[in-house]
């Protein structure tokens, strides 16, 4: 087995994964599990990293390099964001430094701002690491679904531009907190419900979206389709809005749109980016250590 | 006094609202109460409604007209939606009579459907009502906020199409339910914030919304405005949202939009609409007995 190097821990706001790392990047080893920030009881972090990957390194001998909401205001050290343009080498540049009192090092890679055209902010932490990882060549467009989704341009492997889209969290809110609850409580997967919900939502360019919402309830009172297609309908409807935003965020890149995410939520996007007729890949998952492992080499911590 | 010959009720999901009326629909008295739909008990809307207009007429010898969400799924007496275009008259025609045990004749007001280009559908229940109560001269535009918002396009007083913004219930869901609730639930009254919500919201004719809706979150991350402004600016983002929309559905009515709503929510989208440079006046309140009136009296019920 080859020598352990560096221990890379990706901490969202409700999971946190961790990977041991070799001296080429290769994964030796690695956990997943429930231990989010949310979690952390009395700003217990280094407790919380201590017992999970404490096993793997009792001595706290190896550097940890950590990304994610963990640099966040509700995180463990909040760090200032990095603007565009930036990529490892950048990320490296602006780590932040804490040693334990048990004197184990930690790195953390901080977010990213953008500001777009009309001067409003754009934020990210995490998602600049995933990308970081792809190593992802020339000119690319990617989509990061989730709470918060990213549409991201890459140029030659730096993030050069972002924007964000509430999609997952907005449905989750309408589909349970508005009239619309009424009809999402039995939600019945229909991929041609889902369908239907990317046409209307990406037509006129993402336009209209309070008018499409309701009549989401209104097709359903009229007997356009059946109740428990709502959620579905919603679903679709919100993810044909984003891409079509996020198309019209970044109109000039070339080639499939990438898609990052977990296995359910890169399928569905796959299926609207079909709808849609908009060329797409799907990235490989667990990007994050990946780029954890090149922003530590970038900075020197593993040699 | 002059002589009471007609009750009005205009019942909603959470309000009820009733006025006693002589022969020219003059108003003579009238209450609003608590007893919404959602509030009645074993579905004894009658109990209800004699324990609060029973007063007015022991006998039960008034005609009563009723409108509102009484009509609906979760109402009295569920009516088929009536289609585009529908005025007074239609609205007299297509009435519900329904007589009670006790012999009071009541007569339900259904509610509008209308088809979009698209072919979606469209439904109100009870602004209806209000509109036929304004007896509007010529081609005109009316917003009517709220929960789920409408745009109507009347016509010499009947109602040739409208459009409705799901605008109140995403704001409530959209405050509460995301990650904006970090910010939003210290409320501090700005019109400044309003006001720039509004701009944001209506930029783009209203599309961008997911975005425009996680800006909200980086804006105050980023520190562009204080976090107690974030309420104020959802609040006008979706307002602005729901203009843009309304405008490119009804762009060649001429005139002033009239504003038909009660009095603090027709201020906040008299304030919307002049941040956009669009022309507007109020209503009067208390369309809906107005409009009760009127078709009670195109249907012979009152003499």
């Amino acid at each position: 087995m080859a020598e352990a190097r560096l221990i890379g821990v990706d901490w969202g706001t409700t999971s946190f994964r961790a990977a041991l790392m070799d001296g080429g990047g290769e994964v030796l080893d690695q956990m997943a599990g429930k231990d989010g920030l949310l979690s952390v009881v009395d700003r217990d972090f280094e407790g919380v990293l201590e017992r999970t990957i404490g096993r793997w390194d009792p001595a706290s001998a190896l550097p940890v390099i950590a990304s994610g909401m963990v640099t966040s205001r509700t995180g463990w050290r909040e760090t200032a964001y990095l603007p565009c343009p930036a990529g490892a080498d950048e990320l490296a540049g602006a780590l932040t430094q804490l040693t334990t009192a048990k004197g184990r090092r930690i790195a953390f890679v901080t977010g990213l701002s953008y500001r777009h055209d009309d001067g409003s902010p754009d934020v990210m932490r995490g998602e600049e690491t995933q990308i970081a990882g792809l190593a992802l060549a020339g000119t690319r467009l990617a989509v990061m679904p989730g709470t918060h989704s990213k549409w991201v341009r890459v140029e030659d492997g730096r993030i050069t531009a972002f924007r964000s889209a509430m999609t997952g969290d907005a449905f989750a809110a309408l589909k349970d907190h508005t009239v619309l609850k009424l009809t999402t409580s039995d939600w019945t997967t229909s991929p041609e419900a889902f369908a239907a919900g990317v046409a209307v939502g990406a037509a006129d360019g993402g336009a209209g979206l309070l008018g499409k919402l309701f009549r989401q309830r209104a097709g359903s009172l009229m007997g356009d389709f059946p109740a428990n297609q709502t959620a579905e309908r919603l679903s679709g409807l919100l993810i044909g809005a984003e891409i079509a935003e996020g198309r019209s965020f970044a109109p000039a890149v070339g080639g499939p749109v990438v898609i990052v995410g977990g296995e359910a939520l890169a399928a569905r996007y796959a299926a609207a980016l079909d709808v849609l007729g908009i060329p797409h890949e799907t990235a490989p998952a667990n990007a994050a250590f990946a780029g954890q492992f090149r922003i530590a080499r970038a900075a020197g911590l593993v040699r």
